[in-house]
C-alpha cells in the first residue's frame, strides 16, 4: 500500500485526512482522545473497520492521559473516555467492538499497576490495527475465489484500504483478485453525498493500477441492465444475525438492482462487523447527517437556500438480496443465521 | 408560474439559463438558430418538451435569416437549419418532432411567398409553445386523479415548468394535485450529474409552495423501503410503442425500486414524446455526455485527475415497471402497445 490510513507512532495517532483526498494527501497527528473522537465524527477517518481501530487507539490515548490516584478513579475516567468515543457515530458496530475489546483488556488486568494497564491498552490498540490488516488479506483471499477472470466488479462507497487499517474489505477482494492475475476492472459509484467512491475508491484503485471507471450512483442500474457488470462487492457497517446488512446509503438500491438483473451481490466484512445481538436489520440505528452534506459540495451551494433535506448515511439491505457474505473466516451464504453464528466463533 | 422557460419576443427567443439556477435567474436572448442549437447542446434549456419548443423556434429564426432568391435555395438552406438543430441531442424525440412539425408547415405552404412561409413558421413555433402549456395542464388534470390525498410523491430529474413551456409534465401532475387542494409533499432526487432535481425541481416547487425534500439519488430506495413514498412520477424523453421509456439516467433504478416496494411508478409525458416507429426501447439512442459533468461540480474537481468516466445521460425503463403513462389525452396502462396507439390519434 502506498499510503497509511491510521497508525500509532511516537505515542500519537496518525491518520490520513480523508476529507481532503484526492486533492491533498495530508497526515494529521492526534495526541488526545477528544481529537480522535472529533476526527471520527468529522469523517477525517471513516469506514467501519478503520473507525474501530481509531476508537481503540483513542481509548489508549485517553488511558495514557488519565490522572488518577486510585484504580477506581482510573476506571471511572476510562469509562468516560469510552463514552465520548462511542457517541461519535451510531451505525458501524466495529466502533463499539473496538471500544469493548479495549475495556475487556483493562478489566482483565485490573490487578496490575496503572502504567502497566496503560501499556497493555496501547499494545492492544496496535494489535487491533495489525490484526485488521491480516483480516482484510484473508477476506481478500476468500473473496477472490468469487470473482471470475475478466470480471467487471461494481462497488459502492469505499470499503478499501482507507476504510480499514489497510488493504480493505470489498476492495481487498478486488485487490486479491487483481493480485491473483485476474484481468478485472471496477465500476465505482461516486456515492453521494460524501463522494467516497469518486474521492477515495477511484484514488485507491488508480494508485493500485486497477482499471476503474467512475459513475454516478444512479448509473449503476443502467450498466447492470446492459450486461456490463459481472458482480457487486460492498463493505458493511453492521450485519445482523440473519444477514441483514447496514452499509453506506445506496447499498440497498445496488442490491435490489443486482437481484433484478441476476447479478451476484457480495458483502465483504470482518467478523467484528457482525452484531449477533440483533435478530435482524430492523433495529440497526441509522445515522442522519447534516443537510449541508447534500446541499453543498466542497463549500459550493448546489440547491436553493433553505430547502428541506433528508440525509440518512446508511441503509439496510435485507439478507435475501445478498448472494454471500465474505469474512476472514470464510464465505457464508444461504442460511445466514446459522452460518454467521458458526463463522463468528 | 413565476418564471418563463422559453418565449418568442421581439423576433428573438428568450430562455431562462438553466445552468445558472438556482443561484441566478438570468434570461438570455437568442437571435439566430445556431445560438439556439448551442443553447440546447449546452443545456441552457433542457427537458424533452422544452427542447422541442426551442428547436421549433430555432427553425423559425433560421428561416427568417435565410437569404435566398429561389424557393429551391430557401428549402435547401432550411434543411441545413433543421439538420444543425437535430444534431444537438440524440435521445429526446420531441426535438425531432418539433423540427418535423416545422418542416411540414414549410412544405405545406411551398406555393406561398418566402416571407409568408417565414411568417407561418414563426406562428407555428409560437403555437407549439402555447400548445405545450395546454398539454401540460391536461397531463396534470389526468395525472392528479392518481395522486392520493396526503401523498408523498417521489420525482427524479426535472420534468417541470423548466422542462416544458411551463407547468411541467411530472411536476404538472404534482402542481395539479396541489392546486386541487390535496395535501401532498414531494421528495426530489438531486439527479446527478447535472443536479436537475437539486437545482431546478427544488427551486420550482419551493416557489410554488409545495413542501419539498431534497435527497441524493441513492436515498430513494431507502425511503421507499421505509414506507415513506406513496408513488413516483417522472417525465420521459422518448416512449417506444410498447411503453418502454427513455428518461434521465437513474429513472430505471427508481422504477425497479418502486416495483420491489409495491409503489406505483408513473410516467407523465405529452403524446409528442411517443415514438411509435420504435417497437421497444432497445433501439432508443442513449446520449453519453462529457466526463467533466461527473468529475466536476460547478468547476470544482471531485475525483482524481484522469479517472476514467462513463456518463450516459438517459436510461430505458422497460414498460413492465411502469404502472401507467399519463398523457394529455388520458392515462394508458396495461397493454401499452394498443393503448398508446389509440391515445396518439
Amino acid at each position: 500500500m502506498s499510503f497509511r490510513t491510521i497508525e500509532w507512532r511516537d505515542d500519537a495517532v496518525i491518520m490520513i485526512d480523508q476529507t481532503l483526498l484526492p486533492g491533498q494527501e495530508v497526515y494529521n497527528t492526534y495526541s488526545d482522545f477528544r481529537s480522535v473522537a472529533e476526527a471520527i465524527q468529522g469523517m477525517i477517518i471513516r469506514g467501519a473497520p478503520a473507525i474501530g481501530v481509531a476508537a481503540a487507539m483513542g481509548v489508549a490515548l485517553g488511558a495514557r492521559d488519565i490522572i488518577a490516584d486510585t484504580h477506581e478513579s482510573f476506571f471511572r475516567q476510562l469509562e468516560n473516555v469510552c463514552d465520548v468515543l462511542a457517541r461519535t457515530r451510531p451505525t458501524a458496530v466495529n466502533l463499539f467492538w473496538g471500544i469493548e475489546r479495549m475495556k475487556r483488556v483493562a478489566e482483565a488486568n485490573r490487578d496490575k499497576k496503572l502504567d502497566q494497564i496503560r501499556e497493555l491498552l496501547k499494545k492492544e490498540a496496535i494489535r487491533i490495527e495489525e490484526e485488521d490488516q491480516t483480516i482484510c488479506h484473508n477476506i481478500g483471499k476468500w473473496g477472490a475465489t468469487l470473482i471470475p477472470e475478466g470480471a467487471t466488479v461494481l462497488t459502492h462507497c469505499n470499503a478499501g484500504g482507507l476504510a480499514t487499517a489497510g488493504y480493505g474489505t470489498a476492495l481487498g477482494v478486488i485487490r486479491a483478485a487483481h493480485e491473483a492475475g485476474k484481468n478485472i476492472q471496477v465500476f465505482a459509484d461516486e456515492t453521494r453525498p460524501w463522494l467516497q467512491g469518486a474521492r477515495l475508491t477511484a484514488w485507491e484503485l488508480m494508485r493500485e493500477g486497477i482499471p476503474t471507471t467512475l459513475i454516478s450512483d444512479n448509473m449503476a442500474g443502467f450498466f447492470m441492465s446492459r450486461g456490463e457488470i459481472t458482480c457487486c462487492v460492498v463493505g458493511a457497517d453492521r450485519i445482523a444475525a440473519n444477514g441483514d446488512t447496514a452499509n453506506k446509503i445506496g447499498t440497498y438500491s445496488v442490491a435490489v438492482l443486482a437481484k433484478e438483473n441476476n447479478i451476484p451481490f457480495y458483502v465483504a466484512a470482518p467478523v467484528s462487523t457482525l452484531d449477533l445481538t440483533l435478530s435482524d436489520g430492523g433495529k440497526i440505528p441509522i445515522e442522519e447527517r447534516p443537510a449541508s452534506e447534500v446541499t453543498h459540495i466542497k463549500g459550493i451551494e448546489i440547491a436553493p437556500a433553505g430547502v428541506r433535506v433528508r440525509n440518512p448515511s446508511f441503509d439496510v439491505t435485507p439478507a435475501r438480496y445478498i448472494s454471500a457474505i465474505i469474512t476472514e473466516n470464510g464465505i457464508v451464504s444461504g442460511d445466514y443465521r446459522s452460518g454467521l453464528r458458526k463463522i463468528s466463533c
